[in-house]
């Protein structure tokens, strides 16, 4: 998704979207799918970073970071758009939940780099 | 960690506690000490559930989600105090990332399950 593999991000509070999904098996085109969104998110105001991991049986969690609640509700717009006209959300994933949270504190480690 | 990997959870809000990492390689002693963490966070009052992946090259995320800060802070002091009595922290994370969050809304899906 990134070689930034940790989000470089400014200190809280700002938001996280929690995303944990279960891929269909199989999910033709999800990988494509998955880059355009990524690159486009990465072109939305407020947009801050994310954090992405999947296992070997399709469970993934991906944490994306957000200046603002606008921003969230404005990515959703462009997303639930993008996804609505060009694949279905039900051919990749089997099931999902996703959690707007407001980050209020952050550490970094084992060193105490700075976040 | 759980066969259940999606979090049962009661209506926001709550507390989420996002903690993204790369482990060491090699991490010697790691899946014990995840396997008895996990068995005393679900001991802990305030515990709500946890969902967690690992990819192949070891970045992984995994999130807890508590009823309120006190429960998160009274959590920290017991795993803090594990960690430093029999191991190291620094043996099995090349990097981490905690980050403290309140959750505000929540979606399922795709075919809009109850949280």
């Amino acid at each position: 998704m990134t070689s930034e593999r940790f989000a470089p991000l400014p200190p809280p509070p700002y938001y996280a979207v929690i995303f944990t999904n279960q891929l269909a098996d199989p999910a033709p085109g999800y990988e494509a799918m998955a880059d355009k969104i990524f690159d486009l998110a990465q072109k939305q105001p407020g947009y801050l970073g994310a954090e992405t991991t999947r296992d070997g049986t399709g469970l993934g969690i991906t944490v994306s970071y957000w200046a603002d609640e606008a921003s969230i509700k404005a990515w959703k717009s462009v997303s639930d758009h993008m996804i609505a006209q060009k694949y279905g959300i039900e051919r990749w994933y089997a099931r999902y939940t996703l959690r707007v949270a407001k980050v209020e504190r952050a550490y970094d480690g084992p060193e105490g780099r700075a976040v």
